[in-house]
């Protein structure tokens, strides 16, 4: 019936450039970045290479924008590469010699977009690709993003404006793009979710006849949407822009419980980058600049098993070449990758003021993750008493699993912690 | 892992005495009720016969309630049925011979209770059974019904609270209880919901033993605590008291489309009780009074193919012993009680000003129901057409389903009628 | 200690263009419109002649807004009249022709301006007077109107910023600008009251040395406001734009008892503009078009009579030019004309759902404006009793006020009427 | 035209006895402070002496109440003081003999009730005087104090309820109270304001003939209703409970800038009692216990003044009869005295993130408090600079109050400390 939902099966896995290097990333940067994918996660199924925002701002250099910057445009109202950051896009090739490579890795390629139209178009008032129509006869004035100056929205109920969607999306199927992260569009702190311009791209997508998944940001998106969601995109973002601190970890518990009922097949609930290894080497968004991350390895095995859990699209925000070993070990666990590729209903069980549990199955075992959300250690008899009456088993059938991370076979699990049991 | 979902793995189907008697149901009439549920209905899977409202209510003559009456009431402040208006309660039997009778047909046993303990019991200061508490160390003082007189909350945090709640259960178990419907506790107009008490009574019902179907009134239930009651009832309400008007019915397509990702096998949201048949004999609820059904055909039609779809619990309101032909006949509708019962994935895939189309699957079939929510008819080639893209298939191969109700032939939708087809 | 307050001592009164010409008033039509007022109505204390929205937009015709539309600019950012529809703007002369004209007949000079810089300035990046910078230094990129394309906001706190306010109201100040109407500043649907630009605009202001009266649009101004608004502007909009029918008129009886302890000398909540007479000219905003105000002669005595003894501003939006006699003896009444200048404590003072009676005092009367907001005329018997109740005084010595409108000799009060009385 | 704005044509001064007895003061104690007040304290205008909550309640220990305790009641579902607790009111009476001391000492006398009728009378369906009805009759049964389970509400429109409420001020009357307290009316956290009973309460005083003066809590007061307010009661809460904490302090100032337009002769906003010297010592609520004030002798300067420029009414919370020198000083201290009594047009002109400047005028002088609302001491050349620039005078003109608290000769303003200047 969707079949947008086909074109992402399990929950997407990939890099994204945003929390390393806000609008700034360069082309090689990218290429770096999936040859390491494609040395060392691909095996575990990541396979997206994502060019966050203002790929067409030539100025950019960290994660705060210049505001009323002069931007690549085509003739067609239409952004483009900046060449001096990406140069193989020069002589109009755009972003095709990009995507060719990640393709010739046997990576996916994606890019993030701003939802409407370039305000420069609209006061130049330039051209609409296959129509005698301008900027001006499809924007929609008095809609702006609150945080960023690049664009005004687009009037759905406008002749030219499908037209216009049309022809981004033969733009970025010229550059096998894979994948985009469309923003502004998910909720807005002005106006909320815009809702037309959501179904506008979807039935030009489709239309397309590309497979190109749709993530929409940024967050939160509302409860209330969510019907609406899940006919519309392959993911959405559960919150504002997520960064490393265990006071946003611990409020994405409270996310993901509500929205479990939305995780399917095609279409997940989103809960951000994963701010891990080296962070913020040309941004200062999130409150941090060039660092580790700073979660403890317990927070981040807690973060991993959660977004596994409840399946939520995995992102690395890190640095990759640089990668640390242990971090990797993490991205490759397997145990997790099953449950994330493969779990079913997904659910949080139970909820007191130190421990949250959630469950899930997969064909092979039945899993439980019990996350200590308090900032004390706890000791394992008061666990596994706390599992028998949740599972309603005896409390012998419950064996921590053994390959998995968050576990010190102590049988303790430490402050902001999680072990996983089999039952 | 929640067993409580087994108890209701198909959404209940029955009958409830509130559209037609408000709080005055007599024994003979609820009998009479469950006769002809047995000879007419039981065959096609109903089988609740659930007495509403102030059952404890001596003086209870219609769907107002007399403010402060004497209510029936035990020595452990437990309210008992009203023996003048239940005569086989008499001599402490209290509903136990009901019970019994409802079970002997074949059937189940529903009861209506309040959240709380009764406010005569708190001013008496009577016991709590199995404590040597009192009324008043469990009250929770400031905390009532915004629209009735019997109860006051209790706090589930003071000692006695579970043994008091574990006393009705007990009481309920006696009497042969199957089904409860809870007042007063999914939405509050003053408070929102009532969460802890939702969260005691499942303890003390998973405790008992006894497998007793759990429902909470009164809607709309907020879509912030869905997670939190699939985790916790067999069904909750969507909207406040539901009638017979379009405006309602309407108003139920938009609940239902938020409500959808939250059916699941023992977990359904309610769309309240089917106001059909003659109603309002003793009840002026709803701005009615004795009275047909307001709702066109059409409109009942639309509206027994939405519930059935969405998969919402199925509660006949009107009087089943002068019931016509016509409608006992939906009510025995085999395709609508195939994709009741079996129906998986029931979603709301299109909608504009004039159709909302919802599609469902089951074993032998996919199904969509197109429903014509304008005022006007609408002739049969657009649908088919609009169909045609919905479905992404030919339209040779949709056919109108040849045994359903909501067709006339002439491939035509009557203004608030609706059309099966099959894909 | 606020000098502000001792500009407008009394309400102001005056003319208004927007609710006959919307956005395209000419030289010609204000020019004949202050010649009416010098000849009629100056004698009775009105003054104002403003021109209101977009007078630097060369193609505005109608009330509906041209987005994007090339507007007149100078080199320092600051929009200039369009010479084709103000001719003697030309060769820089701007206003100063048209403003010494109205001085010139004993009037005053007002003009309508929008928050912020025009956005074709920060497209273009031009320079601020006074300065180094241009205008992307002091904009507030993300602040825009909900309903019109000319401007974005100011960041107040970004260098420049108050040197372009200073530079406006220097320009407004050659011109012999005596009002000024701010808008998209009191409320915005997006972002609430803009408060750092209205106080920044009153610092300007003070420090000019000019004594231009300081009004803000559009409403609702929000209550919490109040206090903040009479330390900052002579005047400020109690709702969105008024038109002509009676639901806005009745609801302004509901802001005007909320928002009369606001009423003092030199701050004055606004009731908007009166539109009576001949409206619409080339406007259609307000649901209408070119027409007679499709008020009644009683809802136009209600109004006045509320305007005036709750001392609103009075801007009359009609034509002046061919203004009919009835009109404009109901513009020079003179007992209304002493209320509105001289009434003391306005207050209402009695209300059900028949009739709402405000009263004030003059240095010489008591004053009781009667209104009846019923629908049905209303019999004096019943009215004169409840006066007596209401000023504790015998009926005796309540006298339908002789030389007022809203009288009919027979002593009721017509549907959406009003009666004075004496007390 | 408002007859009661006459009885408090000055904001009432006066003893309370919640801040430091709670629920709980006793005859001798209030008897006490009548006398401290009228040796130290009746020539400065302080006046009456209040006792508030449950005075009806022989239990009452502390400002905890007992939930459902047993209530002292007459026939007529009418409280009456506890005879344990006020023993001359024996033999029926009631608070007669308490009343005739306190007038017997120049002073008057207050009470506080809650809105509405014991749910104790409508539980046992007691008699309503002078009707043949009962409680059940005109109780409003779903309308409760969401913190006292005393009352039920009254529903206004039924016959008897106004008889009741008279009934009551017939008996107040009978004991010569002054003062009214009605708590749980101007703001409920379940209901909003109750605006019916306000009415009545005000209509059932006026036709009594007694000059009872009525404070309406707890706040907070809505600005919305201010308008309202001002028409029916002589003095209404800004706040929920006020205690001696800074915060609290701070967001007075807020507030008052808010409420300042409504301050008027015989319209009082309350800031509620001053919680200063001895306190607590029957009472924890606001999260103390027995103790001297937590606020510095800075604050309670910064308090006595901002009260006393803003004219709120003073009511001392502490006890009296071990007051110590500094704070009766500050008790009687002229200056404020006649800012309190005589003040005109108090308002808020100047804010910043260190200084908040009040106004004023007396017949004598113009005068400024400059309040230090930072944690850092301030100094003097700054501050004269400001007012120069604030009161558009020379700073030559601008002289430190002589005889006024706060001042400390070296010019510098304390953190969190008051100056008051002439100009």
């Amino acid at each position: 019936m969707y079949k947008f939902r086909t074109w992402a099966k399990t929950p997407p896995k990939g890099w994204n450039s945003w929390d390393s290097y806000g609008a700034s990333v360069t082309e090689k940067e990218v290429r770096q970045h999936a040859e390491y994918m494609e040395k060392y996660l691909k095996d575990y199924g990541w396979e997206f290479v994502v060019v966050d925002i203002q790929w067409y701002e030539p100025t950019a250099d960290s994660s705060i924008y210049h505001a009323y910057a002069d931007l690549e445009m085509d003739e067609f109202s239409r952004l483009r590469p900046a060449a001096n950051r990406f140069p193989s896009s020069e002589e109009d090739r755009c972003f095709k010699p990009l995507g060719d490579y990640i393709h010739s890795l046997g990576l996916k390629f994606g890019i993030h977009i701003m939802r409407g139209i370039p305000r420069q178009a609209v006061h130049k008032n330039t051209a609409i690709k296959g129509t005698d129509l301008r900027a001006r006869d499809i924007v929609q004035p008095n809609s702006i993003c609150p945080w960023n100056t690049d664009m005004y929205g687009v009037d759905t109920t406008k002749p030219g404006a499908k037209e216009y969607y049309q022809s981004l999306i033969e733009l970025y199927t010229e550059w096998g793009v894979d994948f985009i992260k469309v923003d502004d569009i998910a909720d807005s702190k002005l106006y909320g979710a815009h809702l037309a311009e959501i179904a506008l791209l979807r039935e030009v997508i489709d239309e397309s006849g590309r497979e190109i998944v749709l993530s929409l940001s940024p967050g939160p998106a509302s409860l209330e949407h969510g019907a609406y969601l899940e006919k519309h995109a392959n993911m959405w973002r559960l919150t504002d822009d997520y960064w490393d601190n265990w006071a946003q970890l611990r409020d994405m518990f409270d996310r993901c419980q509500k929205w479990a009922s939305f995780v399917g097949e095609g279409t997940w609930p989103d809960c951000d980058m994963l701010p891990m290894g080296h962070l913020g080497i040309r941004s200062v968004d999130g409150g941090g600049s060039d660092r580790l991350t700073r979660f403890t390895k317990d927070e981040q095995e807690t973060m991993m098993t959660l977004w596994s859990l409840f399946r939520s699209p995995l992102f690395f925000g890190g640095e990759l070449t640089d990668l640390d070993e242990w971090t990797l070990h993490l991205l490759q666990n397997e145990r997790l990758i099953e449950i994330h590729s493969n779990g079913r209903n997904p659910e949080e069980v139970y909820r007191d003021s130190e421990f949250i549990v959630w469950k899930t199955e997969t064909d092979s075992n039945r899993w439980l993750a019990v996350f200590n959300v308090s900032d004390e250690k706890a000791e394992s008899e008061r666990i596994s008493e706390k599992l028998a009456n949740i599972v309603s088993i005896s409390k012998h059938d419950i064996t921590v699993s053994k390959d998995t991370p968050a576990k010190d076979g102590s049988n303790t699990i430490p402050a902001h912690g999680v072990v996983l049991f089999n039952y």
